[in-house]
């Protein structure tokens, strides 16, 4: 019997994986439902026996640990796995194939603007920079484990290349469906990575329809994000890498970038997690920040229900006309006491300038916002700047490049001559 | 009295950094000399008491320490220090700030290509995403402990960006001088660091040039590349993170790719010093792969004398005419039995599209020059592939997106009935 259950969040119905040979487990058998252009229904979390746990897991061995190394806690971690010694075994995993996935300086940075404090937790220095990395090395360590060769996914550009890269270091096939606005440098990367790309004349929303529907017939396993329950489960890594750097003092409040609503559900799952455990006192609040143009979350938590509207936003990864996870998101902010605010397209880009100079770390547009909700949440006096504040910063600037070229064109080309005269030397 | 002193690789010259102020030390006032498109003369190397440190720092302590932190053992690092309990203190420096600039998942990681083994140091997830971290970073905090606000550099691109990253991340002003050669990506990253960019119509080796000259008149620390010891000082932390990495049992060849020559005269200088701490016993044999278009050092090695020829190369990052460092890259090969082949910029762009799809690293064209020196080798059994072969990887793809779009052009777009109908679903 497995060490974990699938459960869904809507109806409750448990799964055990041990029933599904491949373990291909989506949305809830019973209540699931992903229809267009809407948030899926049946969404399922992975659980633990938490009591059990905490019997052969103490929470000071647990912070010993390095950061990044999910596979290193399998108790937590839904993949079969034996412990022999120290080491940890992953069934069907030749040992040295986790390490290639290990993520980036997981260090929680501090920095200071003025009087102004925050903490960063840098994600854009993953394998394929972003933090779309700790969901594909689930979903790729679950195929490999389980003899799966082929994984789809749907992706505004940073999932795709997460599993194209992933995939590529593990000798998996990736097949990926884009928008047809993904930005160059995205596309460039997925296909450099050798998987299959589909470019779809439409829109994310309809990307990710037709990765389900083709990925279905073609039996390939699908990666799409809250439809395939891992996605969620390994997006939690960063709770417990959070819990880890900061030495079990976790900040107050995280700042959090939303799109399809996946990596505030993961962060909210692992804290609640760690909650349960008794590692943590109490939840951070979540805050969720969205661009004006996809504020889907933003409405529904102010209104209550959910509207489908086109996204149109310069912040591609977290553009999503119906964000898939939605309920969960939800349900994070509300129960952690957090907040949803959305911010222009202008004060991003703004944001994005101001927090690179400072950090020198080369956030792409769709997590500068993390820093414009920051801006604009302490001006309206809607933080309390006392707090230990962390931004999530999930994807590399790199990856966009058109989006930098607005605020840095081609500066004058001069001889030599030329600049010594302007610098006034000799 | 500081517990290193610099000494000049030609005529001997030893100098004690205690008797400049600002520690702006470059060349042998004797014998150094900068000419025009011209190898560097009178480099300087810094060197420590050894048989001092064995005896307060063994092999297995130091293995024990984490890869990626050079600052964690300043014995060996040229920068004032104290230890207080178990911490390292810089002068001057408060503690968060060199946490922000740890380098990237320097595992080692493992790959075979059918009956092919081979490892890899991945450069390429550093705060910039480049090797040249290593150097900046050194530069940077001695610019920050000696009260300097301005660093200058030329650069074909990763060094600037490098200098640029870093400088941002603790709050310092860079300068820096670029070919008008340089691909838009490393151009825009610079830019978005908050740097002065300054494009110089002409090649690296004149940008190196006018930096020089420029930064001489302002008064600005000079990054420039072999040219200031601390760049190849910098840089010789890759020996030690192998050497961790590995667990003490390090390759037996190393690949390196070759421009200037001051990262494999950073890397043989710290192999140097592990085995002068008796923590090795034998040097790795190091192996340089340069361009065709750009192989001074090639040439400088079979002929025994330096010739200028301007470079032409699609790797921008190891396009030098007059390598600065030419003289100890060259020591390092000679010295440790390794040799340096120079491969066309069509095995390259096929050793690109291979190494990132066998191992999911988006190496750049001029690392993935290492893989193609690699095959080649392998192919005219110039190397044994039972030895332990490492190559080094020094900077990611997404920083040069163009070369990538070379043997990935944009695919089909079509809408999802069209995706359906060629995929033969429904």
């Amino acid at each position: 019997m497995a060490h974990y259950i699938y459960k869904c969040r809507d109806c409750g119905r448990e799964i055990d994986p041990g029933q599904s040979k491949d373990e291909q487990i989506y949305l809830c058998p019973d209540c699931g439902k992903a229809g267009k252009n809407s948030p899926l229904e049946g969404v399922l979390e992975v659980l633990y026996d938490y009591s059990l746990i905490t019997k052969s897991l103490g929470r000071e061995e647990f912070l010993k640990l390095p950061a990044g190394k999910p596979w290193l806690y399998p108790e937590l971690w839904p993949l079969g796995y034996s412990r022999k010694n120290n080491s940890v075994l992953l069934d069907n995993i030749s040992s040295e194939l986790p390490e290639r996935l290990s993520l980036g300086n997981s260090s929680l940075f501090q920095f200071r603007n003025g009087a102004d404090r925050f903490l960063v937790l840098d994600e854009t220095r993953n394998p394929t920079l972003s933090f779309k990395d700790r969901a594909s090395s689930l979903v790729a360590l679950k195929a490999l484990q389980k003899g799966i060769g082929e994984i789809a996914a749907a992706s505004t550009g940073n999932a795709g290349s997460s599993i194209a890269g992933i995939s590529a270091r593990l000798g998996l096939k990736a097949k990926v469906f884009v928008p047809s606005a993904i930005p160059a440098a995205k596309r460039i990367q997925i296909q450099a990575f050798g998987a299959e790309l589909f470019i779809v004349d439409g829109s994310y929303d309809d990307a990710f329809d037709l990765c389900l529907e083709i990925s279905e017939a073609k039996g390939w396993y699908n990666r799409n994000t809250a439809y395939n329950p891992l996605t969620i489960e390994g997006k939690k890594s960063a709770a417990y890498d959070i819990f880890i750097s900061s030495g079990g003092k976790i900040p107050d409040i995280l700042i959090v970038p939303v799109g399809d609503g996946v990596i505030i559900a993961g962060v909210y799952k692992g804290f609640r997690e760690l909650l349960e455990l008794g590692w943590i006192e109490k939840m951070p609040k979540l805050i969720a920040v969205q661009a004006a143009g996809s504020d889907a979350l933003v409405r529904f938590i102010s209104e209550g229900s959910f509207s489908f509207v086109p996204a149109e936003t310069i912040a591609d990864s977290i553009s999503a006309g119906a964000p898939r996870n939605l309920y969960m998101a939800a349900a994070g902010i509300l129960e952690t006491g957090g907040a949803a605010v959305s911010v222009t397209d202008e004060e991003i880009l703004k944001a994005q300038s101001e927090f690179i100079r400072i950090t020198g770390i080369l956030a792409e547009p769709s997590c500068a916002a993390s820093y414009a909700g920051y801006l604009r949440l302490k001006k309206t006096d809607q933080i309390n700047p006392a707090e230990n504040i962390l931004l999530l910063i999930t994807g590399n600037g790199m990856k966009d490049t058109a989006s930098l070229e607005k605020w840095n064109p081609l500066p004058p080309v001069k001889s030599t001559v030329e600049w010594m005269q302007e610098l006034g030397v000799k």
